[in-house]
This record gives C-alpha cells, sequence and structure tokens, in this order.
C-alpha cells in the first residue's frame, strides 16, 4: 500500500484517521518497499532505534508526531495525569536514538506547546500538539522545496548532477537537501543524469539515494566512490549537490565521508561543487572545520559489514573510518539554503542569512 | 607449508623436485594462506583460468614452468613428438585466459626457445626451456627490485604512503612495483606507514594488497576509496604509489578504476604522485591516454559481488563500471621504471628510456 500523497514515496507521516505513524521501513530497502503503521510508543520507540526511520528531519518528524499519538486518546481527567503521560512518552523516545540533535530538538518543541498550553482544556492540548508536530514537518518541507527551488537556479536541463551519500527525501519528511532541485527538476521536465556515489562504507548512496531517485523515475546511474572522477573526467557531471552535517562559520563544511574528495576533484574539473544546507546545520559557533569533532566508527563496516565472508585480513591491518571528513570552504562555490544562496566570502554571508532569519521570525 | 625463500609469500615457483608449479591460490585470500601443488597441465590451466594465479607477470611465469613441465618427462623419442606435445600444451594453456598479454608473451618465448634448439637432443631442449622459464621468473624479479630501488631513492623513513588496488608481490613474482620500495624500506627498517585503499568494486586493496603488507610485516591501514582525501588532509601521507596496465608515449597511464582521482586529491594536497612502470608496459604506440580502451565491467560486480543481499537496487538504476581509468600525465610526479625514475615532461624521457633499454640488451 502507497501512502496518498502527491509524492510517491514519503518517509513518514501521520495516518490520524487511524491513529498510527506511518513509516517507510529503511533497513529493508532497497530490496522491498515496506510502509509499517505503528500504532503503540513501544513499536515507534523500536522503528527509531532499529534505524527503520533515519535522517535528522525525519526523526524529528517522527518525534513529533509519536508524543501526539502517545496523548491522542488519553483518558486522563486532569492535567497532572495528562502531563505524565506525555513525559512518560517524551522519556522512551529521548532514550530511542540519544545521539539524535534532532529527535530533542522535536521533543523541545512539543513540550513548549504542551506548557504554552497549561491550563487549557485537555481537547485543545491535543490540538496544538497535533499541529505543533504537523508544524515541524511542514517546516522542514518548507525548508526543502526553498532550497530545491534557490538550487535549480543554479542548474539547466539536461545536465549530468552528482551526489554522494543520502541528503534525499528518505532522510527527510519530503524532498531532502542535495535531492530536492533533482526533483523539482524532474516535474518540470528537465531531464537530469544523476550520478550517485555508492558511499562506502555503508552504502546510503547505493541503497537510499540511487534507490528513491530510480523510485520517483529520475535517471540514475549508480557508481562507486572510485569511479566519481572518471565521470568528471568524462564530462558528465556538470554540477554537484551534497547535504551537509554542519556548516561552520567561516564555511567549512562536515558532511558525510567522501565529501572532501569530491569538491577537490569537482575543482580539478572545472565542475561547481554546492553544499545544501538548511540554516539549522550551520552552527556559527564553530569557528572552522578543525573544530568539528569527527567521529571513528568500528573496523567491521570496513571489513565484513555487508559481505559473506571477510573481505579484508583481519589480522595486522588497522582500518582508519571516519563517519564524516571536513570540506575546505575554499572548495564550495556555494551554499544553499533555504534563504537563499551564499557565495564565497562565506563568514559574512552566513552571518547576513541568520539575520534574515531572524528577521523573518519576527 | 611455505616456500622456502627469503621472502615469507611467494606467489608463482617451481618445485623441480616435485615436478610441479606451486601458486598461492589468490581466491581464497584474504581468509586463507593455502599454497596449490599442481603437476597436471588441466590443474595448471584450471588454476589461470580460475583466477587462483592473476596478475599479468606472475600469469607469464606460471605459463612458462607450466609448458616446462609439461614436457619435462616426455618420453617422445623423436622431436616431432616431443614438438607436438609442446604445442598442444600450448594450446591449453592460450585458452585458460585468452586475454592476459603477459600469458601469450611468455609462451612465445618458450617457443622461440624451442624452435631455436631445433635439433639439439631432447634433454638439451628440456634443460633450455627450463633456463627460459626461469628468465623469465628472474627478469620480473630484477625489474621490480630496480622499481623499488629507484623508488625507495625517492622516499624516508617513517613516511606515510598510500596505494591503491594491488600492483603488489601477489600480481608478480616478487616484490612487486608499486609495493617493491615498501618492501625494500621494511626491510630496511624504513617503518612506513602504508594507507590501502580498499579499491572497489573487486577489493583488490583490501583482499590482497593489505594482506600481503601485513603478511610481510608492515604497518597497514586499510581504507575506503572515499576515506583517501581525508588521510591526505589529515597529513598522513607523503607519497603516492601505483601500479599502471599501460603508459601511453606522453605519459598519460591508464591504471585500476580510481587511480586518477586519487591523482588530482595528491596534486591537491601536494603530495607526489608516483607510477611505477616496467618497460614492459609503456606503449609508445599509444600516442596518449584518449586512446586507450576502457573495459566496460558488469554492474553486478557494484549492486551484488560481496554483497549477501543486493544492496542498490536492480530496476531503474544503470551502473557505470570502467575497469580503468586514465591519469592525465599532468598529474604524475615521475614514472619510475626499472631503468630509472622519469620526470615530465614525459614524451621524451619515455623515448630515451627505450633507446637506453635497447642498449642494455645488446
Amino acid at each position: 500500500m502507497k501512502p496518498e500523497t502527491s509524492f510517491d514515496l514519503e518517509t513518514v507521516y501521520l495516518d490520524d484517521a487511524h491513529d498510527c505513524l506511518v513509516i517507510l521501513d529503511q533497513t529493508l530497502l532497497p530490496n522491498e518497499v515496506k510502509y509499517l503503521y505503528l500504532s503503540t510508543q513501544a513499536e515507534i520507540c523500536e522503528a527509531i532505534a532499529g534505524l527503520r526511520v533515519r535522517g535528522a528531519p525525519a526523526i524529528g518528524i517522527a518525534a513529533g508526531y509519536a508524543l501526539y499519538l502517545a496523548v491522542k486518546n488519553s483518558t486522563a481527567q486532569i492535567e497532572a495525569v495528562f502531563t505524565a503521560e506525555f513525559n512518560r512518552a517524551r522519556h522512551d523516545l529521548a532514550a530511542s536514538r540519544p545521539t539524535a540533535i534532532n529527535l530533542f530538538w522535536a521533543l523541545d518543541k512539543m513540550e513548549a506547546c504542551l506548557k504554552a498550553l497549561r491550563g487549557s482544556p485537555l481537547p485543545d492540548i491535543i490540538q496544538a500538539l497535533k499541529a505543533t508536530a504537523d508544524q515541524i514537518k511542514d517546516e522542514d518541507l518548507r525548508t526543502n522545496a526553498a532550497i530545491g527551488e534557490n538550487a535549480l537556479s543554479l542548474l539547466k536541463p539536461g545536465m549530468g548532477l552528482l551526489t554522494h551519500c543520502n541528503a534525499g527525501s528518505l532522510a527527510t519528511g519530503k524532498y531532502g537537501t542535495a535531492t530536492a532541485a533533482m526533483y523539482l527538476g524532474h516535474q518540470r521536465g528537465y531531464a537530469f543524469q544523476v550520478y550517485v556515489d555508492e558511499t562506502r562504507p555503508l552504502l546510503q548512496g547505493a541503497r537510499l539515494t540511487a534507490f528513491e531517485l530510480a523510485y520517483a523515475g529520475l535517471d540514475v546511474t549508480l557508481i562507486c566512490d572510485d569511479m566519481a572522477a572518471s565521470v568528471m573526467q568524462a564530462g558528465r557531471v556538470q554540477a554537484v549537490l551534497v547535504g551537509c552535517d554542519r556548516v561552520a562559520a567561516n564555511g567549512d563544511t562536515a558532511n558525510k565521508i567522501g565529501t572532501c574528495g569530491v569538491a577537490v576533484l569537482a575543482r580539478h574539473f572545472g565542475i561547481p561543487f554546492y553544499v545544501c544546507a538548511p540554516t539549522s546545520s550551520i552552527d556559527l559557533h564553530t569557528a572552522c572545520g578543525a573544530d568539528i569533532p569527527i567521529e571513528q566508527r568500528s573496523p567491521t563496516e570496513v571489513t565484513d559489514l555487508w559481505f559473506t565472508v571477510p573481505m579484508a585480513p583481519k589480522k595486522g591491518v588497522r582500518v582508519f573510518n571516519p563517519a564524516f571528513d571536513v570540506t575546505d570552504a575554499a572548495l564550495i562555490t556555494a551554499i544553499i539554503t533555504e534563504y537563499g544562496i551564499l557565495r564565497p566570502p562565506f563568514a559574512p554571508a552566513l552571518r547576513e542569512v541568520f539575520q534574515r532569519k531572524h528577521a523573518a521570525s519576527v
């Protein structure tokens, strides 16, 4: 059963009529498209913990709806009981993926709503919680659509585009960030040819990005990471679009391991390199890339996570497995936010975009 | 049982006392070190066809010894019968891996030996065939050792080195080409830190290079291909050493897919990029890289060769899977041959090295 939206593949949405959160089980991709209809808190927490729903924005959206569903049918007669039910659900959700920043951001936003309506009739509070959860999702959609429109203004029909990892629809409520312009362009007949790096070690490009773009009918070519130079050299790529985990105040950008290498290649072959960044991932308190901590992950991800038999020796060989790398601001052609396209020098441009964001929110 | 050489791991050698060719079964690496003792032509042909022995020089060496063994114990009384036996074995070996240039080169060399001794006593011919097969192996060892010495003269103790794919001992009679300086340096206490790209899609770096270097006791760190930029950025790499499939007359170099990207990264991060090239892989009849045909291989190598379940969608996704790429001569710091180190401009340097080679052989 497919979700009833104009967009074929929706990562996470509320089925209010049936009191459930619907998520696309990403652990089964790309081999099976299966939606899970989650009606209990335990099911939702398991889905978040088990990476069935992943990607910072998508987790935030799931958490918002999960809190709403937790109290929607509450039989509490007094607010203290209702609040206790809310807090119990909040606690369980917070424990489901303790390192996911967006999870806490969404839970805080829901809690703020609850606190703001203290003393109101419970049905009103419940409706406000639903509205807040909807708002978390709507804001994500609007942000991604705006990034997509801004990025699309830099692209031309028929272009070859390259992306790395999954900053796609599957990581968000809809559109993705790096993929937003691809989807919008596809709807408008731009006929992009999209090259997707498989993105070792965890293969998010092969498993998720290639899947979601092909599912939506785009022209997708999967490549191994070490083939990116070859497709660029052959003149097949006119722009690179990637997402980001964090943009520092000077424009240095942390993103999935491999991104920095793609940026170097793009510079060498004269191809523009665009970072698609919702302002929520811009961190003016981090001065530069060197200040961004890089997580080192398990060697087994490299040596045998996806393999039937170990494909690398276990003895006497170290593995270097950083989750992210930092792309020097000097390699970035533009940072594309929901508030517009930022060009170098990035430090003043990033400060200015926050002023604009602040002005828009007051 | 280990081969009795000063070098722990030998890819292919003759056990003359027991009438057999001994090869390290590379299809079992890195999980098992198993030597095969092949005494029949059928066994040897199967080992070549089944990639149990691989790498152009190693295949050439195996073929030379295989032809010698095929006639060593011949009971033929007249030369015509002996020659027919030789030709039957030659025919079977040629069919075992029809695209392997070194296989034919070695078979031709053995045949030339047979023809040169026409009319000689059969025991003399047999001894000459063994000597020719030994010469094929010795020449490979001398070539690799010379490349290693030349490369080592460019390196300093304690350096971080990076290599891609397997231009290692396992592909040759001994030492390898890109790895020769690593082994020689290791013997002399250079304490290199070697970074090995896993080299998708076929993982020759993870399965073979990381294995053989670790087996010999070197300090080896395995990385995914998309981590090369990260280790270079971190200042961990002071030189890149790669092998080559073909060097064109202008210095453009075809090698395993991913090599060109590594060369671009090395240039960006100011790291010298060295191509280790026996003169046998320099082709002055090919003007430049654009004239080198690039083989496209099966999509399944990318989507599911090593995976328990398909890790990429099969429907609606194309796969680009070139076996090789071409590194522009402008990105190459030096081409290291057995006759010396060539610096840009490469066209005159390559012509000159062939003059020197010709002079050395007359």
